[in-house]
């Protein structure tokens, strides 16, 4: 049963009209399914309802073409038509009994309108945000009153669609109320600029209206970023606690978080748990409304003491809640230990930011409530019992003898080394990456659990030996390696003179090799692994020189709002960057990198160079049992499968899908397995 | 009527089983809807067939998740949902006697399947193509079956969806029968890699397969690039050529073209009509099946030469069907001199990458065919004919006035300046730009037949004269002007010192001022403008320190596959290029500028200083107007609007779309206006 310090947790908690069951708060977060993926959306919502949180939340919600976020996929209430869409996630989350919320949204110049052509407002002229060859216009009163009007009306829809908490929306600086906030943003010399008292009115009007459209029912919310982390921004000692106290019991909830969206959502490499707390403490001393923030809080124990010492009265949760939607359930069932904690990876902000359903490194069912209906606690028990061999116990092999336990199988997952977690337990000592052993944590308790998984370490497997243990189902899991020869995107075979110098790979840092200083570090990666060997480098007094065909340090970390954190840190230890640039040869003292634009060479004296280019799956063990069907046969082998990794090497995200999903379909009848998705209507 | 020379682009051809009726060919292009906004897709491909296009095809069209393209926005044949949205094209484009094509791919490790989270496959291990952390694997003889299958299956699709052309796709090196051709991305040593022969094989197994399942219906095509362009690439004149006669009379049709596509879509700026010429040239005598290419062909005597030269069968194109989808109808009406010509400036392929609709500088009706229900040749006419008068003859004054005198207005159109065109006439005067002068071009050749449009140069209008003019509507089209203060994306005010330099805008330098050198050039704006000018100023000699706070030059420009052109060009100049830099100080002898990462400051010597960061709408003779209400009363002035860049300055196609877009709509009464869309049809 629960563990009575975490009472106070489950204490409900009035919001205005309507009252929460517990203090556990899902914040308003993307996931890249919104109105295209409606019923994908509304299914993994209402899971998190059923999970135990007492508010359920959506994604930032447009209420006019005039502010979309095309191509970014969010949920939408521009007119009636978009009403039974959101009335399928407020009923899936009624249904367990917790409060459905939605955030309207209207994002001013943050938003260029790609799809509606329409120009974007802002309170000043001003370029929009991205790149996009488009000025925002300032507004003019008339369109302030259009802007309240519309407002309005979305609210009024989104009563009509069944939520309970309004948003009114001025975090992340994206929405346009937000923007009047912020002199940087807001020029104007009318009644909305200048004195804060006046570029607080229009979000004070926003508020007002929507009390007064929907108030009666729904409670309103603000969600404010107090605190911008930037010189010329809003600060918490400032006048972000000045527009909080300006309108202190004007709305029914607040819900508090720093801005821009990448100090809100700041990964584990950058922040601890609880990173929000200074800017958090003293909030409620002003104001009588109840109020939430976050700090990626995975450990009930933070929680409880947050409101017991008065800085919070909800918990608020974006990625703790996408890791784990059970996580309140399992701390009132006193199963606190078997919380999935969030890693703080943001491979889930990657969705968002690409426009496609987000995933979770922790829970491989997200994304998939809907379209294959996994459950992410519930798996089916197995038609026909039997012994599973799993080989490996890296992030794939691990989940897979996971869910084949959960599942009814007798499974033996067996390792070569002592220590398990493959690839996690080896990334997880570089720097910044510690809260990664999340991942085998979770599930080496989980399968002690599980009676019916054996665990065998230090046990190196043959085929042979795959063969005299003859399980009827064989999983092979076997992960992969880095490449020596340079093989990527950049080269398409090895550059010349490979041999004249020393060459090393991720792994070989990993095994404790230390290169000869000053090391070339070609990284065609442009995912995290670079950087942070980068920085493990210079650690051990090794100078860098980190040579990269992108224009810029670990391109594809925008995606999880790394990127400029990343290529702050290098500069700021002094490693030498060459951007745009690929291998072109090496040589005994030094490499020649090439412009990729105009092919010029440049030559660096280096002592060795460091390949983080592509890795290459471990497939021997599979070949050799594939080679011999026969006595696969004989060996009464009927499933011999790819996991992870050595099916071809990805994200840690990726191999623990690939163990989950080949857990719950490798004994599917051919045929059986239906994949959802939902196809525009035709309008004749 | 018709000139005879043309005679020759009537003709009918026989392809396989099909037969179109003309020479004019749309090649598959993709358009940011595709699977997401079906019927606008088909819409827009109806009005291509009705403008006399004999053939006109899909985008790429996926065959299966296993390679899907999120988030870009193609055709989709996943399985049977997906035909009634295809279905509806091919009887938009039969409805007028038009062929109907459909591009089939599978493009393996160009395709990450970020929605699918399937794993990629390819000819041999490679990470993919994009920055993805996603790894794709070597195909075995299991999965090249699979693949096949997969489409036979949607080939057959494709058939009972009404397609007369189905295509296999090896261009652009995006498709995967593409990458088995080429040792770069095929290191096999099985039968389907090492010699040509086998490299071949897939390609031809495809065509097989596909003429095996439809043939006797449907031509097959072949989509070949026969030339990359690059070192370690297919060339014409090597495998291009070979590969090319090895198939020579297996396909019913070649399309033939260069890859990547950035090499097929080269904008105005960097390659003329025809460009793709030289590749082209002696493939016709390799094979007796039709040949269709591409050029960006606007000019009717150049297609007829084309054929009677025997360098093609059929005339393809992509861009002048957007830029003027009757571009056939009317050369085969002797109006060959109304032809709407492609400008060759790519905005079109920025939809495609930011999955959106795709638009177009000289077609505003582009991807507004069915939501907006526009007709690119059919405006309604007035219900109320009356006097209208547009002040400014740049792209939206023009439009504006070109639109409002097809539907019956009687309009006057003042311009302060001699020369027509606004913006457009100044910036195609720089390098490389000349081509857009055919969006004034275009609009004076219409107006010249529109007897109700009045044109007067010279006429600079203050608000006395528009009142004195007293026309009933009265739209302002007067433009905008670059900032001198600095002011866009990265600064939010001025920077200190400004008055210590001389500090120039691109209104300066397009006037003909020419800044002491060095130049110190601070682009903000990432389109085009900054290296325009750059070139610019080199060709007069003057040293240019070319500093952005974004990673690489031009950075939106990837969005039309200019991007590593022009920073190319730009190095080969010897412009000094300093990225991710912002501007933060100016003196007497120099900028201090800040690493966007650190705040490092890095001082620069400059003479002068250019500033291309944002513009200013000129709101003047508007705000004048606006501000005395009562005398537009007087004056029976019942319409006063904003139109193009003094709204919100943006790109030209902006421009045009919003004066088009206003004479359309300017007389709609409230709440007429519909704008449909699809929404997703929630599956229970």
């Amino acid at each position: 049963m629960r563990d009575p310090r975490y009472d106070i947790l489950f204490e409900p908690v009035q919001i205005g009209p309507v009252r929460t069951r517990n203090r556990f708060y899902q914040v308003p977060h993307c996931n890249g399914m919104g109105h295209v993926h409606p019923s994908a959306m509304a299914r993994m919502r209402g899971i998190k309802a059923e999970g135990g949180w007492g508010v359920v939340c959506t994604e930032e919600c447009e209420i006019s073409p005039l502010s979309e976020f095309s191509p970014y996929i969010e949920a939408r209430l521009w007119d009636d038509r978009d009403i039974p869409a959101l009335a399928r996630m407020c009923e899936a989350v009624h249904e367990h009994g917790s409060l459905a919320g939605v955030e309207l949204a209207f994002n001013g110049y943050s938003a260029p309108n790609r799809y509606s052509r329409e120009i974007p407002w802002a309170p000043s002229n001003t370029p929009v945000r991205s790149y996009d060859p488009v000025q925002a216009r300032a507004m003019d009163r008339a369109d302030i009153q259009q802007l309240r009007a519309l407002h309005r009306a979305a609210a009024l829809r989104a009563r009509e669609a069944g939520f309970d908490i309004i948003y009114v929306y001025a975090g992340h600086d994206l929405g346009l109320p937000f923007h009047f906030l912020t002199p940087r943003n807001n020029r104007r010399t009318d009644e909305y600029g200048g004195v804060l008292e006046n570029r607080v009115r229009l979000l004070r009007e926003l508020i007002e209206d929507t009390r007064d459209a929907v108030g009666d029912r729904c409670a309103v919310a603000v969600r404010l970023a107090v605190d911008e982390q930037m010189a010329d921004g809003l600060s918490r000692e400032g006048e972000g606690a000045g527009i909080f106290s300006m309108l202190a019991d004007l709305p029914d909830l607040w819900d508090v978080n720093l801005a821009d969206w990448s100090n809100d959502s700041v990964t584990a490499r950058f922040a601890a748990e609880g990173y929000q707390e200074p800017c958090l403490l003293g909030l409620k001393a002003l104001t009588r409304k109840p109020v939430v923030g976050v700090g990626r809080f995975t450990s009930p124990d933070t929680m409880a003491s947050l409101v017991r010492r008065g800085v919070l009265d909800l918990i608020g949760a974006a990625r703790p809640s996408i890791a784990d939607p059970f996580l309140p359930k399992k701390i009132e069932q006193g199963r606190a230990e078997e919380i999935r904690e969030c890693i703080g990876c943001n491979v889930c902000v990657s969705g968002d930011h690409t426009s496609t359903p987000l995933r979770c490194t922790q829970n491989p069912t997200m994304g998939e409530e809907w379209r294959r209906g996994w459950h992410p606690e519930v798996v089916a028990r197995v038609q026909r019992p039997g012994q599973a061999l799993v080989v490996g116990a890296g992030p794939a092999g691990l989940e897979c003898a996971r869910i084949l336990g959960g599942r009814g199988m007798d499974v033996a997952l067996v390792d070569s080394l002592r220590t398990l977690g493959g690839r996690v337990a080896q990334e997880a000592r570089l720097p910044g990456l510690a809260s990664w052993a999340r991942v085998i944590d979770y599930r080496l308790d989980a399968l002690s659990r599980l009676s019916s998984v054996q665990t065998y370490r230090e046990s190196p497997m043959q085929a042979e030996d795959v063969l005299d243990f003859a399980a009827e189902h064989v999983f092979i899991a076997t992960g992969c390696h880095w490449r020596r020869d340079g093989l990527g995107r950049a080269l398409r075979q090895a550059p010349a003179g490979l041999e004249c110098m020393p060459v090393l790979t991720p792994d070989d840092l990993m095994a404790g090799v230390l290169p000869a200083s000053p090391v070339l570090l070609f990284d065609d990666d442009h995912y995290y692994m670079g950087s942070v060997l980068a920085e493990h480098l210079v650690a051990h007094g090794i100078e860098v020189i980190f040579v990269t065909p992108a224009s810029d340090v670990a391109a594809w970390t925008h995606n999880t709002l790394e990127q400029h954190r990343i290529q702050r840190r290098l500069l700021q230890l002094g490693v030498t960057l060459v951007l745009s640039h690929t291998l072109v040869s090496v040589g005994p003292h030094g490499v020649v990198a090439g412009c990729v634009y105009t092919e010029r060479p440049r030559r660096m004296p280096a002592a060795s160079l460091l390949l983080v280019t592509s890795r290459e799956p471990e497939q021997g063990l599979y070949q050799a049992l594939k080679d011999t069907p026969e006595r696969l046969q004989v060996a009464g082998i009927r499933t011999l499968a790819l996991v992870g990794d050595c099916v071809a090497p990805g994200t840690i995200a990726a191999a623990v899908y690939s163990g989950h999903r080949i857990a719950r379909e490798f004994d599917a009848p051919e045929g059986s397995l239906v994949v959802r998705r939902e196809i525009p209507f035709i309008e004749v």
